[in-house]
Order: structure tokens, then sequence, then C-alpha cells
């Protein structure tokens, strides 16, 4: 299609992420239009589709799936739905945001690679929205220009003020952990060999069935070993830091900005609280990066064996929470089209 | 106009603030897209246009301005050129975005706040971008809130790291202490009672005829002392700073963010070499705050009699420059449209 | 006398700065001890005393100052009544480290400095301690080693949390900036030309009678230019801070320091609460140089011109006060012996 | 012995640290004097002795160990030395302050706490200096306060530019990883249960032999897990952090400080090469708790006891590096008298 003319994409799944992003292209983010929405959920399809009269609101995908105005396709309901919707939507040559996970397990998420190999091109982008923080691509940055020699370590830290109801120790690694994982392959770019979970002490504040915080201890295949604070009932606020250190020197993101005041007897300034405040600009980027890719057919940002890789760390990750121990992760070997 | 149908704008002046205007409505913000490009030199708008299609260059704005299909204009040709353009725009009841200033003195600025007032509602929006920067937002917040008592004094400090060549003692206070002016105009709400400028020592990197740094002292109606630190060729960066002292306490905007390093024995990060570093944000969400306002027929960001006040305060910092004293800023009576 | 005896030192008054003093000399510096403290009120001079048994207490400096085992003097009572008690010691051979000031004025700073003239060479060391601050001395080594190039700005702020009943506005320049105008002299190396005053807006928790804050600008001798702001009922806490602009960069001293804690939505630190937060460690830095520097017979601090100057631009800074308008300082020409 | 008389002090080792304790001694910290210097090269001895003319030299500590006028001993020996000098001193009632490590095994170490155990009272202070430093003592403070909760982990980084010739890995564990286990300790109050130890990437600056960094995982008694990052040819400086996470807070000591500047692109400032600059003052500290304490006969800082943990840390850690697995650290029982 012409890069001049709006990208029309199809958003499936009316939640938090879903009306997100029907809001994101329709008023934030040039480029792109939504043509229409579907959720399950009626009602919750049409609240979404409200802020532009030409959004179409469906309850099935197949009643906007196959339309003539229909570019792409925001995939955004609960990842345990997303194996059929892939394999279906794969189907058709539409280009894919799907948000993490790809799917929740290594299996399923083998079974959509092969898929998009038969397929043969890159249609599926994985929503690691980190990988489009200026901070993460900074520091990618260094990691690729070797100016501060080799990356030896990484201590990364995941705190979030506290968590849902229902918030299990395996979400805290499927749902949290996953955004290291991620990182840490970005930044290295290698795959990752090996995980080690220890639990340590408990706050208070952990809701019961929940062990928090978790010690992550994570290898690559060169050997760079990155640890984890997993803390996501931490009460302060929304803090994702990482520290990098390279054989010349030690590089930190993450760390806290914003207006600084002195006042009542302290400096400083305000923590941020929610995953918004700290990733709302790289979501638009990582849309927008998509947007414009998808125009010309391409893929630039995570694919469908990121988003496999990332299912087999978790499952690793889940097993070392059980035994204390190290766990290797088991990749099948790396399809051509990825390299 | 329908909030959801894009707002159509010409872009008069295809220099560099113009073209970046083009790019912006064309590839970055939602709900706008350009109509029409118009500079003097056709090729130049030409080569703007080049971003899409449907942009129509022109190299006279009667080419375009009568389109059906026009909505609204942004205004970035030369200062000297804009009295004209506004009064035969203001004719239309087309919103203007019009890039500071206003007009380069407060005599035809004043012309135009009053051809505005004769069609009864505001239509001009200047380009005192700052005002949609993040950080200053936080601080007018501030201000406004009283949470830390009454503001007392102010410390400012503009510096670049050079100047392009024939940029003289008055371009300083007319392009880069104006945007202080207006910035203390906003932070208190007030206007601003006199300007004293102080020459002092000059830095051996100042060009021929230029004095630089400069100190320039301001006052409020209330009497809130604002001192700026005018430093355009200073060597390190660009960085513009503003430091609030409010009864119970201080707050800093400005400061240096970004990945910290350390490395080669220093520890810190990079300084922002361009105003584009520091206010690009701010550059998009003034013109996405106005084209929404456009939409529904309203002006949100600072009116011309903002541009007008400037524009007596640039003169009296001048008369400052050039006496080393105190120098009185006269304004006439603020019409009742822009209370 | 041997660098390996200790210093025997009388002190002259015993309130708050005489009574750390003995503690200072007797339990925390090493090279000195306390052979007598000096107080009208005698009580209070025991009380200091009994720090050690070897400390005689008397309350008329006659009593102890022709003791053979006195080797130097500390003179730390109030300002008005230095001038006799200096002109009598200087008639002894005895170095003096002198509280600031040396006395309240000018006329009398200059007796003085005649005085100690007359004797041929200097005994008398000025209590400006900031020159022994870590902060402090790091920043005048970039003035003279000229890295950055030459001096243009310095921005100053002294900020204390309030002030004791009875504070009067020229407590202010001779209490508070007059530590301002020994730094700038000391940082840049030169006299002070001029002082400006303005008022502006005052805080309500200024006390009656006092105006705070208030804002003073300083030109040196080149023509480097220093604003302060001098704000003695800050509440938050107790502040000092320069910025200095050099031709190549800027640099900062007085910044927030100390362990850094994210917690209840915020990230920072605690702000000082007091001068001996901030200026302890100088303090002792600056008698420990004295006491050094008397037993070799020498004078390494701030000296009787120095005293002389920082009273002359009082006088200035309280004329300044009165006209808001630039007053200059005159200075006598500076004697050989303090080149 | 009376606390206004010099603390008469041996310093028994005349190398880096002892020459060093010769001078704090004599020409920084007030209340005590050096007595006599023991060196096995007697010209070394002499030279450390030359700071004051009443300092005896000596080869032998039964030459001088003997005065009457001794009152207390620093032994700055190497660790291999210290079991028989300790033994030797413990029978006199001299205060001990016994440089890092207790000695250099836990079994030798338990015959100390045996030996003094029989004397019936503490009589040694280990020189774990950090324990002296004012970050760790505020961090200290949070941990017995309990304000932020209860702790949960900690990250360390302990960074040299580079090592001395020779220095092996198990001297990274010995020389360095100590003082962490020592700041562990003396931070949770708990002992250490485990040590893992995993090693990563080697950078290219390590010598060979040596393998840098490495990775140790530490946990306590309650479970709180402690991350130490050790790298010691970090090359851009030293730098010494802890990063405490309590359950309402995260506290972080050991940051960048001193002067801020913006030069040639970059913020910030420099960072520390030595031990010296980043823990001079705690030594100080270190030194003058120790001598005050030894006037009242008492011992305040780090015990015999502290340093047989120590010992037996450093056992459990060398294990680990060898298998990389959770190494458990065997204490026995505490005796009463260092409860």
């Amino acid at each position: 299609m012409s890069t001049d003319t709006n990208l029309r994409v199809i958003i499936i799944g009316a939640g938090r992420m879903g009306a997100d992003h029907v809001e994101r292209l329709t008023r934030r983010i040039a480029g792109a239009e939504v043509a229409a929405v579907v959720d399950i959920d009626l009602a919750r399809a049409q609240r979404a589709a409200e802020l532009a009269p030409s959004i179409v609101a469906a309850s099935d995908i197949d009643q906007v799936v196959n339309r003539e105005d229909v570019d792409a396709v925001v995939l955004a309901t609960p990842g345990f739905l997303h194996e059929e919707a892939l394999l279906q939507l794969l189907e058709r040559d539409l280009p894919i945001l799907c948000e993490k996970p790809l799917t929740p397990d290594s299996g399923s998420s083998w079974k959509i690679v092969e898929a998009e190999q038969r397929k043969g091109r890159k249609q599926i982008q994985v929503g690691f929205m980190r990988r489009f923080d200026a901070d993460y691509q900074h520091l990618r940055g260094l990691f690729e220009s070797g100016e501060l020699g080799q990356p030896l370590m990484l201590h990364c830290a995941h705190r979030n003020p506290d968590t849902p109801p229902g918030f299990t120790n395996e979400m805290l690694i499927h749902d949290s952990v996953v955004h290291e994982f991620d990182a840490i392959r970005f930044l290295t770019g290698e795959e990752i060999k090996s995980v080690q979970v220890r639990l340590g002490r408990c706050t208070r504040h952990a809701p019961a069935g929940q062990h928090d915080p978790q010690h992550v201890l994570i290898e690559t295949e060169s050997g760079v070993l990155a640890d984890v604070e997993i803390f996501v009932n931490a009460q302060f606020g929304y803090q994702v830091t990482t520290e990098a250190v390279f054989e010349k020197g030690i590089v930190n993101i993450g760390g806290d900005t914003g207006p600084y005041a002195r006042t009542a007897g302290r400096w400083g300034g305000k923590v941020a609280q929610s995953f918004i405040d700290r990733f709302g600009a790289a979501f638009d980027a990582e849309v927008k990066s998509w947007v414009d890719a998808a125009k010309r057919g391409e893929i630039h940002g995570p694919t469908a064996w990121d988003g496999y890789a990332a299912a087999a760390c978790c499952e690793a990750g889940v097993a070392a929470q059980k035994n204390g121990e190290r766990v290797a992760v088991c990749l099948r070997p790396k399809p051509e089209m990825y390299r």
C-alpha cells in the first residue's frame, strides 16, 4: 500500500490494552486508523468504537477480517486465545501486532513459528515495547558499538507498587520477568542459556500464595550474567531499571527523573506509579514503528521467534521457581528466516 | 468541523520550522493533514510537499487560502512578514498557529490584537512551545496549587552551544530571552513590570559585535524577581533550566537526564545539543493541542495578547541592554477578551 | 615552636562557636590543645573548660594571655568586641584565628590592617571557613587552572530554614551574604566592584521588620557578575550552592548528597538542616590548617585584608539594600604585605 | 586511663596501612599518639617513625611491648602473621586494633576467639572500616528502626580500577568480598547462611589466572538475599555501592557525589579512583572510635567473632568459586561474650 495512505487496522480485544490501541491509532499516532474493534463482549467493542464514527464494532473476527479495506491487525486478547487467532490471521497476508505473549507456552509458540515459516515471510511482531524505549535503545547501541568493551553483567530490577487480585507466582514470571527475558535478549543479541530463581525473604505485602520478591539469575550464551530483582508489591511506586556492566564502564537506565524539589526536609522528585508513566512513549513508538513498517510489508520489531524464545525462558523460570536450581533453557534451532 | 475528521492545514513558510511542521502533521501527529505548503521560493515549497502526494505547493497564500477544504493555517515565515499575513488571515475564520514572534514590535502586535478584537473571538495561537513542555506544566501546577506557598524568585538559564552567523545582541533578546519572558508570564500568571540587563564579562567565544553572556533581571507585578543567564556560545551544549523559589520549597526543571554512565574516570551522561533534543516533544504537544482545539473553534495556548506582551518585554530588554538600568515595561490595558 | 609539640591555644569567648572550638581542639583535631578559655561570664568559661582538667577558665584575657605556655589565640567573642581585643593581641606575637567579622565596619577593620602592617607580618586569620570546604577548593582550582576557560558568571544561593529572633535586614548582609562576598573574592581572586540589592516579593515566614528573600547582584573587577539569592526563612532546610559559569562549562557545588531513597512515591534524600551539616568538616579543616601554619609562624588562610574587604562589601550591601541601586565598593589600596 | 591523656599506641607493621596509621594518630586524630613503630624491616620502621621525634622504631615487638608507657596496639602486619601476634598481645591487657583479616582462616580465627574468651573480655577490634562510614551507618539505622519495613534483598557492587600483580581469585574473596560479608552481617545483624559464586563472562582486562568479574549470591539466616558484583579490573574507577530493598522502599548508598559539571557535551563529575577517596573518612572515624573506647577499656567496633565469621564466609566463598554451587557457611555456636 502507499505509505501516504492510512493503514486501516482491526483491533481484536477491547480490554485495557485493546481500548488503548484504539485511542492511540485514532488520536495520537499519524498514519493509521481503526477500521474495526472486535470483542466477544460486543458492548465493550462498541464502547471502544465510539471514539470515531467510522469504527465498526463486531463480536467476531470473521465479521470484519475479510473486508477489502482492512490492512493490518492488532491482537490484544488474553494470551490463551492467541494461538487460534494467529493461525487464522496468518492465512491472510495481514501484518499482525500481537500483544505479549505470543502464546502462553513454547509448544504452541513453536507452532506459530512453523506456520509463519510456511508463509515464507515475517508477518507477526510481538509486543515487547521496551525495545522502543529511548533508554533501552541507547543501551542497545552501546552493546552494538562496543565503545565500552564487551558486556559482562546486567543488574535488573522490576518493581510494581502492588498486584491485581489473583496474581500468582507463575504470572510473576510470565507477566513481569518475561520483559526482562526479552530485554536481555534484545540488549545482548544472545539467547538465554539458563535461569535460576531464589525466593529469599518475603514481604508482608505479598498476597497469600505469592512469594515476593524473587531473585532471578540468568545466563546468556556467552556467559553474561543478569540478576533480576522482581518485586511486585514494592509499595513505593513503579520502577524498571537496568545496570549494564561493560569492560570499560557501567551504564544505568531507568533512573529517577522529572522535576526536582527541595521541600519539607527532603530533596528529590516523584516516583512513577504505573507502567504508563514509564513506558507510555515506548508504546506509542512501538505502534508507530509497526505501522510504518507494515505499510511496506515489513516487520522491524521482535518476531515470532522472540515470542517463542520468551515462552521457553518463562517455562525454565517457572521450573526454577519450584526447585531453586539453575534450569537450562531448551530452544529448537533458529530458523533461517529469523536470523 | 467534526473532531473525527482531519484538520486540513496550510503551512506558510517552508524553512526549517515550516518543513518541520509539514513532517509533524503528516507523519507524527494524528488528527490533521497538510493541504498545502506556501513559500515565496516555490522550489522549497515543493520539496516540503513531497512528503505526501496530496500536498499542494504554492508560492502565494492567495493561491490556496480560499480553497474550500482548508481548515487552519500555520504561519512559519520570518517575523517581519507576520503582520500583513495575520491581518489577511484574520479576515477569514481560520484558526492560526503563528510561530513566534507575533510580530517584531509591540506597535504592530497591538494592531493584531485590535484586529482580533474586532473579529470578536480568539483565532491566533502564538508558538511559545515551552508552555507545552511537561516540566513547565508541572511547575505551572505548583504556582497554581500553592502547595509550596507563594512564589518568590526564579533563576533561569538559557544556554546554546553557539550562534549562527549574524546573531546580534538584539536577537539575543528577541530570539532567546523572549522565551523566558513568556515562561515567566506563564508560570506566574503575571505581567512583567521591569527589565534590567547587565553585560558583565564576555566570553572569547562570542562573535564580534555580540556581548555574551548577559544577565537579565526581571520583575513581575507582584514583585517576583527572575534572573536570567542568557549565554548563547556556551560550547558544552544546549540547556534551559528554571529554579523556582517558593515560600516552602525550591523546584528545579531542565536538569540533566538520560542514561547514566561511569566511564573513563567520570560519572554522568550526555548534554543535549539542540533545542530539538530538549523541546521536541513540546513542539509535538503544542501542535497537537492546537489541532484539537482548532477543530472545536477554540484557542487554548498563548494568545495574541501574549505575543504583544512578549514584544513589549523585548523592547524594554533591548533598551535595558543599552543603558544597563532597570527599564519599565509599558503595556496597554488588557482587553476583556484575553482575561 | 616544634611542629611536633601541641600548639597551646587560648579560646576567647565561650559561646556556641567558642565552646565548639574547645571541643574541636581537645577532642577532634590533632596538634593543638586548649590552655585556657576566657569569657566575661566566668561560669560559661568554666563549663567549656570542663572538657579537660588541664584547661584554665578565666573571665579576663589579661589573666591568661601572658602565660609562658600560650602559643596562639582563637577570638570567638561577638564582633563588636574584636577591635580592642585584636589590637591588644597584636602587641604580642601570638597567631590569631579571628571568627568573622574581623570587625563590624571597614573603618575599624582598616585600623587592624594598619596595626598588623606596623607589626610587619601577618598574624591574623579570619574565620571564613568556606575556603576550607572541599567543594569550594575544587572550584577554586578550576578558576586557577583555566581548564574551563575564563569565569563569566556565578549564581549563588544561601538558604537557612529560619532565623533567630532579632535577625535584621542588616544582619542578613553582615552575617549571611558576607560569606558570599568572601567566597566570590576567594574563587575569582578579584576584589568586588559593586553591589546591587533588590528586595522583590517577601515570604510570609519572614519576621516583622525583615525582608526575605533578597536578590544581590555583585560585580568583580574584571566584570564577573554574581547573583546571590539570600533566603533565610526557607523552611525546607539549610543549603548553600554556587554555580560557576565558565567559557567552556558550568560547574555546581553544594548540590544534594547522601543516601538516596525511593519511598512513599518519592525519590531523593534528606536536606541538611544546619550549617554544621554542610560545613562541619570545613570548620575542622580550617582550624587544622591554622594550627599547622601557626606552628611555623605562618598564616595561610584569609587575612585581615580579606576581613577589611568583606566589611567594605557589607557596607555597600547595606546601602544598596536601602536604595535598590548599584553601589560601588570603595577600598583603600591593598598593602604590599597582603599581595 | 584518663580519657584526657593521649592513648599511647604501638603500630606493628610499617607497610602502607601501618604507615598510614602512624600519620593518622600523629597528625590527624586527637586523643592518641604513637609510642613506637615495629617492623621486621627496621629501616621501614624508622622511616615511619620520622613523623615525630618521640616515636621509637623497633624490629621486634618484644623490644617495645612491655614498656610502661604503652596503652594499646595497632596490628598492621600481613594476615598470616596475625595469629601468633594476637595470642602474644592478648596475654597483656592491651586493646588491639587488628587490621583485617583477624587471621587467614576460620580455624586459627577460632583459636583467637577462644583465647579472648579465656581472658574474659573483648580486647580485639577488627579493621572493618565500612562500619564507620556515614552512609553505612545511616543504612544500618534503617535496618534497626524498621521505618521502611523488613529488609528483603541487597544489591552490592565492589569495583576497583585494577589489581596489583599476583591478585588471585582467592584474594578476590579474601580481600574484597570479605568487606561485603562483613557489611551484610553489620547491616542485617544476621549471620550468613550460604554463598554461591558464578563466574560468567570474563573481562579482557583480567590478568592471567584471574576470573573477573564474579557474581556472588549470599543468603542470611532470615532469607535476605544479597547479590554482589565483584569486579576488580573495572577500569573506570573505584566504587562500592549497596542498594537495600525494604518492604516499603529502596535505599542506595555509595552513589556518585562531588562537584557537578557540564562540559564538552557531558554532565556529571569525577569517579573516585581509590578506596582512600571513598573510605578515607571512615578510616579516621574507625580509629578515633577505637581510641576513645580503648581509653575506657572497651571495644565498640567489630569483634574477634566478626573476624571469625568473616573467615568462615570466605572459606565458603572460595569453595563456591570452585563448584559454582551454593555452599553453606558453618559457624560454631556464638559465645555468650559476643552477643
